[in-house]
């Protein structure tokens, strides 16, 4: 099992952001998401230095739907990065926790009516436009209340990124974004000269999620540069930002290969100028979207182990007091993980077994061929890079209520969501 | 579109138990869940008259993560079934509810510690004992609180049922059970002569979810008769129930064709009872667990449709107010659903489109080729057969809220769950 960001091994134990996941676990109980405070702000850091946020005037914006809680948006504001949200949820707990919401993209491919009020209402800097559906709407709201809205239109650049086919979104049959080649992006374009309230100042695309390869990165600049240059000739606009949508994708075992943050900014920014360069156009302002490659590796789950099954000659079943639950990704995309016995990290690993959850299904299962050490009920299992796409995922399946996250830093902890009470799971119930 | 149950068409509107969809959706907005009483309690008592509840003393138990809430317990206590549990959360809910404890089956592969003292607290009739770690727990509870509990083993018969992978669970490589054919099941009983505090009643064991075949079914009924025999001769225990699992495969389009609730019992009676015959035993009390077929087909999903999307030559995405956050068959089982528009019942079905849901994601994604009339924004978009697992394995993903369900009946329409609201959403987080 790989070792993120600030962990690390003493007298057996295996110890996040200085604090040992056995007192973790005595204090929090399982199942438990332990965050690792310091990884976080490091990779924020790292984005804002190499995407050249100072020097250029770029913005990285988180996307919250990898991990968005009330202290979450507090770090991301701290550190200075954007926001990117999806739904009136998302954008409530960005308010409710404080976060300037000149700094919130609004993105969606169904925004409803009332999602976009709430938008306009609260101020949100930038709505990322994916339909003519949603254009009428903003313009309508913000003619009643008499303001402009500033937007980025999404297009579907048409490029094919390898990845799982759900995460998946530059190709032109996507549910997402004004279609390219079909002339829908120009219809739209056209359509603001008599939108009097709508401001386009920027083009959004994303091409899709956990995606190792650079080149589709570099296509995408250029068609977005050259889309740049032709409506500036076309209609005389300057679009003054270009978002390139997500990060870069993440390790979560060891057939993952990702690039570094730098690696991967470093390339983008120097596409772009050189593209900008050979069609002739000033490089206009870059976003990037980055949610799983903040957040994935700084957060694991502690679970304890319960009953151990072996089936001679077939496998051998551990079970632990979660499952799909706290992290459906397995179940839904066959993800991968790693795992290890946060009270036995110096023994040898040397079974092969499958982590099963503990839900009526036999399809949760969180790792399928897991290497560990020789364990007992009773040991603490630990899943790594569950930071993206576990909570924000979790379900009452089964009526399994949700874990506690926890925030580890410099030998701190602290509890950023409760471990929701039976009570509180029934509590939209009538009788 | 099929109509199930107390589904009807009146001047083009949908009506469910007499109540106009939308006058539903007028009152209670959308995505709501609309569950048909009548239909849940037909369900319930063609359940109880065919499979010989009052006849035989048979037993049929409501598998409560289908769909479980306080309503729900209510209509299964009423409808006089007992209830399957999987988990303390569901416990609770049967609890609040005031369900006779007595008639609760506690199942699970990985009981916590924290589960089973609750289980034997509240005197759950029947644990359904799933490994070796379990029973030890419980006997050394029982033990503490000097009590009795009766139980089943639950065994892996070995059986392949033709079903998705993630709901087959009666082969050898299973997380569930004691394996029959390694000697698991022997060792168990005979752990039993010194765990004086349990006390073995019967036998469970389960094939599978969603399954059409009867012929499973029979050699499962064999095998588990046998063993009665083989128990009996061997160790001079008389099991006087056998459970036979869950209940029969349900309708979600005209790819499906499931037996009839009544055609199902008899043919599982009449093999027992040859079986019992050609074996020379006293047919025990048969038990089964139908959860799917009680309350999917009852159950709807109401959405306002917003964006449409028509990319020429490739596909027409149409996008509703909801999607895997309230429905994650479709990702998670690439499961097949009906859809119509309320308010357009008697249009013709001209259009082929695909229904997208608004989670940020492309996976989400409800009915890839559905067949629709003419729609707008802003008409009702119903999906069928919604009623199991989809309420059940809802998430926030997206910070989306859970929708409101109603149940209706007669002409009548009652909240049994309310809408989450946003600040419902956020109601653990800390900053």
């Amino acid at each position: 099992m790989k070792l993120h960001g600030n962990m690390s091994i003493r007298n057996n134990t295996l110890y996040i952001g200085g604090v040992s996941c056995t007192e973790l676990v005595n204090k929090y109980s399982t199942p438990l998401y332990v965050f690792d405070e310091g990884l976080i702000r490091e990779n924020c850091r790292k984005y804002n230095k190499y995407f050249k946020v100072e020097e250029n005037k770029n913005k990285v914006a988180y996307a919250g739907k990898a991990f968005l809680t009330l202290y979450m948006c507090k770090i991301i504001k701290e550190e200075n990065l954007c926001l990117d949200v999806v739904s009136g949820g998302e954008l409530y707990t960005a308010h409710k926790a404080g976060f300037p919401m000149e700094n919130v993209l609004f993105h969606g491919n169904n925004k409803t009516i009332d999602e976009i009020n709430m938008g306009i209402e609260l101020g949100v800097g930038r709505f990322v436009v994916d339909n003519f559906y949603e254009l009428d709407i903003i313009e309508d709201i913000c003619k009643k209340r008499n303001k402009v809205q500033e937007i980025y239109f999404r297009i579907t650049p048409g490029i094919e990124a390898h990845t799982h086919d759900y995460i998946k979104t530059g190709q032109i049959d996507s549910k997402f974004g004004f279609v390219l080649i079909n002339g829908d992006l120009y219809e739209a374009i056209e359509k603001l000269y008599k939108y009097k309230n709508i401001k386009l100042v920027g083009l959004h695309a994303h091409i899709g999620s956990q995606i190792f390869d650079i080149e589709p990165y570099m296509d995408e600049v250029d068609i977005m540069m050259d889309l740049v240059k032709e409506i500036k000739i076309k209609y005389n606009i300057d679009l003054k930002e270009i978002d390139l949508g997500g990060g870069i994708g993440v390790y979560y075992t060891k057939e993952d290969n990702p690039k570094s943050i730098q690696d991967f900014c470093e390339a983008i920014i120097k596409r772009a100028e050189q593209k900008c360069k050979k069609i002739g156009i000033k490089v206009p302002k870059l976003i990037i979207e980055p949610g799983r490659s903040i957040s994935a590796n700084a957060g694991s789950t502690l679970y304890t182990i319960g009953s151990i099954k072996d089936i001679k000659d077939v496998r051998t079943y551990v079970s632990v007091d979660g499952g799909m639950t706290d992290n459906i990704r397995p179940s839904l995309y066959k993800a991968g993980y790693e795992c290890s016995v946060v009270n036995k990290m110096k023994y040898e690993k040397v079974n092969k077994v499958t982590v099963a959850g503990k839900c009526c299904e036999s399809g949760d299962i969180l790792i399928t061929h897991a290497n560990v050490m020789d364990i007992e009920s009773g040991d603490i299992l630990i899943t790594t890079s569950t930071g993206a796409y576990g909570y924000s995922m979790a379900s009452n399946y089964n009526k399994i209520p949700k874990p506690a996250v926890v925030m580890v830093s410099n030998g701190n902890h602290r509890l950023i969501c409760k471990r929701q009470n039976y009570e509180e799971v029934i509590n939209l119930e009538l009788i």
